[in-house]
């Protein structure tokens, strides 16, 4: 193992650490309990939006923690859910009066937890709504999830939820349109290379010289095969069959097309990606209106890259234009 | 070699394209010759910038090119100069009739290429001045170098220079001021693994399993030693002790800190150096006042990371938080 870090124990701590001295104009770190928050939370009369999850795919969540975006993220141990004691302490952190969404990747762990925060949070008077986010069409059930797995539509989720959020929408409201978004986004990856977690110090899984993963998770678990490498169009091919097979996408529809870097694959690539993806929905008569192209949701230096699509309508294109202020997103005011 | 590519020749091509493709809204490409230019572009009075040099370091430079940084980018094979007709071309786009300033890293080909086109475009008509960047304190001379590379300092170069352009200086101004940041900045590069150019499929160098190299370039050409791997800490120390021998840091210096990342180094390290080398640059009584942390200047999907330390005045950080509106780097307006 190869890695930019001190005692594998403490990759979390210093790296959070590392963060909140970065961003210090946006964000403060709580250290004990761990969690990223917005500098000026609690905002009074708006909703608080909460992730988090298992460390290792940043810059989700903590770099989506800002104005317009997350009102804070909680961050557990590499690829392991945080507990609820976090969780809570950020809810309330960021609770201005108009109660708090939780948004929650579709991991048995996260679920549990965030629930368990939800409940605690709750009685103590804070109203607490939760959204989990399934959007990857790979596989039914997997190694950490009953159904499907929440992926690179959690980042679209948060954007527009938070956009929301910002400009004063109730709680249902705001969890109403994190629902919506949900509902109308698929993702499938693929990686060419996996990832050690820092303190297991051997890769979570193998593949050989010649192998790729389709349908891989955000933590190294299995897709739905494993084939020869290929052309990169060849493997767009792949990635975006299921996910337009999986629900109707009709001619004339307009999307945002996300194609997510998983941490080790260069831009140069990300954009070969993207290039052909823009024309196989162009041949179903879709049409690429916004677009987000990076490592956004990564699984630490895997090699491979995500494709999501979102069906959009007027509201989703507004909320996803208004201005966010993050470490990893940031355009408009 | 496993990468998400098609025929490694219409890497460059395919990529560019698909860039152009997702940023439309900024920047326009050019096939032939191929170059990425300012949608705007001429802006009339304004000093255009011009950058360019092989591809595989992106988003350096089509990442930066666009409101308050440069007028236009022009990319050569991978790792390899482009050649005068491109730049030539790209001067002549951005050329507002205020003339035209191009940064040029040091390395022999990209010199010797730009020198030319700026010959050539001189004999149309054009003033322009050239900036050469040699902020790598790593090695004197190197494989592809007579004196110092040009490396992390570039981006903070282009970033400074290209304000100064939008705010309306002059081309002796704009020089004027690239060059001081370039005089104010120093480099240093480690690589963990090696990266592989797509043509020649093969890692360019090679490094054992437990070893790192001191002072890498961003083609993989040699820095100053091989070492076995060491803690974050211990490199972060490693890397600042020859930048911060190198010229007088005054105590009570303030700094602009940029950690970057090779390419295949996940976020959660490049913050875990981030870190330490805030804590270092303290202890000798120098604040880091603003900081850029990601990869902003890669070589391939090669793991390491580079810490540059610019030594800011009054000018030079105005002109660093002026607005600017790129695929890469984004604030203000």
């Amino acid at each position: 193992m190869k890695k930019l870090i001190n005692d594998p124990k403490n990759v979390v701590q210093e790296s959070v650490a590392g963060f909140a001295a970065a961003h210090s104009d946006i964000v403060t770190a709580s250290t004990d309990p761990l969690f990223i928050v917005r500098s000026d939370a609690p905002v009074a009369g708006k909703v608080g939006i909460v992730s988090g999850g298992g460390s290792g795919h940043e810059p989700l969540h903590g770099g989506f923690v800002g104005h317009g975006m997350l009102g804070a993220a909680v961050p557990g141990p590499v690829f392991t859910s945080p507990t609820p004691d976090p969780i809570v302490a950020a809810t309330k952190a960021v609770d201005g009066g108009a109660g708090v969404l939780h948004i929650v990747k579709n991991y048995t762990g996260d679920v549990l937890n965030f629930e368990t925060a939800a409940d605690l949070a709750a009685a103590d008077g804070i109203e607490v709504r939760s959204v989990v986010t399934n959007d990857d069409v790979a596989v039914q059930d997997s190694l950490y999830t009953a159904g499907r797995r929440g992926v690179g539509g959690t980042v679209l989720v948060e954007k527009i939820a938070g956009a929301a959020a910002e400009r004063g929408d109730a709680l249902d409201e705001v969890a109403a349109i994190a629902e919506r978004v949900n509902a109308n986004v698929r993702t499938m990856g693929v990686a060419l290379t996996p990832c050690v977690v820092p303190h297991a110090g051997e890769p979570s899984f193998t593949l050989g010289d010649d192998e790729i993963e389709i349908g891989i998770g955000i933590h190294g678990e299995p897709g739905r095969e494993r084939i020869a490498l290929e052309p990169a169009d060849a493997i767009v091919d792949r990635l975006l069959a299921p996910i337009l097979d999986d629900f109707p996408f009709e001619s004339g529809q307009s999307v945002l097309l996300f194609v997510n870097g998983m941490g080790g694959t260069p831009l140069v690539e990300l954009y070969i990606v993207y290039r052909h993806a823009v024309e196989v929905l162009a041949q179903r008569g879709i049409t690429v209106v916004r677009n987000l192209v990076g490592n956004y949701i990564t699984a630490l230096e895997m090699q491979g890259a995500s494709i999501s699509v979102l069906k959009l309508d007027d509201e989703m294109t507004e909320l996803w234009d208004a201005p966010v202020q993050t470490a990893a997103l940031r355009w408009g005011r």
